[in-house]
């Protein structure tokens, strides 16, 4: 196989760094001269014929542009997108006379479209899902084509039709996006003496609303049919909530809602959300401090699940709370006070 | 001093923990007889004469049919409470004759209202904040008295108007709650077969929509006065961006303000947030493989400023992300690297 890249951007030159380190041949091409010819120096490889394979690893913004030209260069080449809005830039290859057949369109659920070159690695897609959304036109032998590529470079292909991968992507990653904003930007109502009483459930909540502007304005622009919808749902609690926010039944209600919604979302290994135990410790904030605190989870064999770490303002010691099964919670709580750690009480 | 306090729950029971490692006189009360019973164990002690200082750590709404009677009873003592709404309970306060000068409402930012005496330990105060609310008929003695004890546990006291308070945490702590359940309760919306797509950005925004709604419901039917603005404010925003949704710079701005806000979140020890670079690490998912990875940390003398793990749909991976400084995740990326490991591009 022969691949061409158009766009060398973090996305692009990973996946021709994942080609070169399986013996493929790779042509990276990207308008901008110094991305161009960094992924070049990285990727260091040429056609010896034309390309079997075209991959637009580019913003969606600018795909029609390209699309038409790429196709005349390489009339028989199988070609994928890896944008993170599907319906667009499909209704822009259908338009093109002759082209689905050999196009289907893909998203990977790696790093970020930016990012650059410089930031590319070849084990990016490693075990991460890439979606696939092959149209009714894309012939078996070009998702046999895309499927294969994307299963070799150690990802997880999941298919789906565009469509509903712009419907699950508006409520299970745009959707958190604009919320993550719209609570942040209430923060800009805050007295600056206050800040420093924000807790973990603030920061957790905002963590995603440090994205990039441009990014996203990009994002949600080509996939706006399906955030609408979503955004107009979301309101329409925030009323209900508010007109009944003197019935406090309507507010248990309300976080009873909410709480149902988190039980949906898969823990680990894709399965339904384990219930977990939070076991917090009291560590000082300095270096070796985290090591010396997963040598004992090592011992005492037990596995963390996940963990967050929090500091007190004006203080330097740092509360790292680990998520553990309810059984190796206690296992480990007994064992690290055994050995004169700052355990607090399981949660 | 000899201490009474009146609700043997997390909070009630801790602090009776941390008075008798101090070696103080503890008298602990709950009207539900299996709370008491398990606090007297865990505190096992008793006063010799009346108490100095009336401690009230009960729910919030149990409070008014309280006070008058614990008043009577310690006619001359301090009172304090410890609940996390202010405004309602002082009003309540200053109803009764001649206690208004002997009290001072409190909150410490630690653990939960909920939880129980079996959850409570002497050290649960130790490096966090803990906000005091003197009124203006509170006495000088009592204030030095309430924040002595605070400060005996280690706990940041922090003076702060009852009613700034409530507006404060309606800002920091309430509003990300309800902001939280709103958007995971768009989630009961989702076809089940997309829910192993998501990511980590929506798992950080409705981690505390997991909470207890009983719970929740009693702070927010508290504080609805301080909170009912802000949610006017918040849908007002949403309306905007409703409105505004077919144009990409509204769109932009709407993130970008987002962005501003969560710049003004403090980060580690209650200075400005720094800006950390994000150095995504691929284990393997077996107890010790954290141990190993911090050893590498204290190898490489770096400082770990915070980190999630997030695992892949269907894999027996994780990919771990810390957190660290520019300098710190180069530095250490370069280490990890020469020692085999699946290093990713900073981000």
């Amino acid at each position: 196989m022969r691949v061409r890249i158009v766009g060398s951007g973090l996305i692009g030159t990973s996946m021709g760094l994942a080609l070169r380190a399986q013996g493929r041949e790779v042509e990276m091409v990207d308008s901008n001269l110094g991305n161009s010819r960094l992924a070049n120096d990285l990727v260091a490889s040429s056609l010896s014929a034309p390309a079997n394979l075209v991959v637009l690893a580019l913003p969606t913004s600018n795909l029609n542009k390209i699309i038409a030209r790429e196709n005349k260069l390489n009339p028989n080449s199988v070609f994928m997108d890896v944008g993170s809005v599907k319906v667009k830039p499909q209704v822009e290859i259908d338009a093109i006379s002759g082209l689905s057949p050999r196009f289907c369109g893909s998203h990977p659920m790696a790093g970020r479209e930016s990012g650059g070159p410089e930031a590319a690695r070849a084990d990016l897609f490693d075990g991460r899902p890439w979606i696939l959304t092959p149209s009714r036109s894309t012939s078996a032998q070009t998702l046999q084509v895309v499927r294969g590529l994307v299963e070799s470079f150690g990802a997880i292909a999941i298919e789906m039709q565009a469509e509903e991968h712009d419907r699950a992507v508006a409520l299970l990653s745009h959707l958190p996006q604009i919320s993550s904003s719209l609570l942040a930007g209430q923060i800009t109502r805050a007295n600056l003496d206050w800040l420093p009483l924000s807790g973990q459930g603030l920061r957790d909540s905002t963590r995603i609303a440090r994205s990039d502007p441009k990014l996203w304005r990009e994002i949600l622009s080509l996939n706006r049919s399906q955030i609408r919808p979503l955004l107009e749902a979301m309101q329409s609690d925030l009323a209900d909530l508010i007109s009944n926010f003197d019935d406090d039944s309507a507010i248990e209600e309300f976080i009873a809602k909410g709480k149902g919604g988190t039980d949906a979302i898969p823990g680990k290994h894709g399965g339904k959300a384990r219930e977990y135990s939070y076991l917090p410790i009291v560590i000082e904030d300095k270096a070796g401090q985290l090591a010396s605190l997963f040598q004992e989870c090592a011992h005492a064999g037990v596995n963390v699940e996940d963990l967050s770490i929090e500091h007190s303002p004006g203080q330097f010691t740092g509360l790292i709370t680990l998520s553990l099964s309810r059984l190796d919670s206690e296992k480990l709580s007994e064992h690290l006070i055994v050995n004169g750690w700052k355990v607090q009480a399981i949660r």
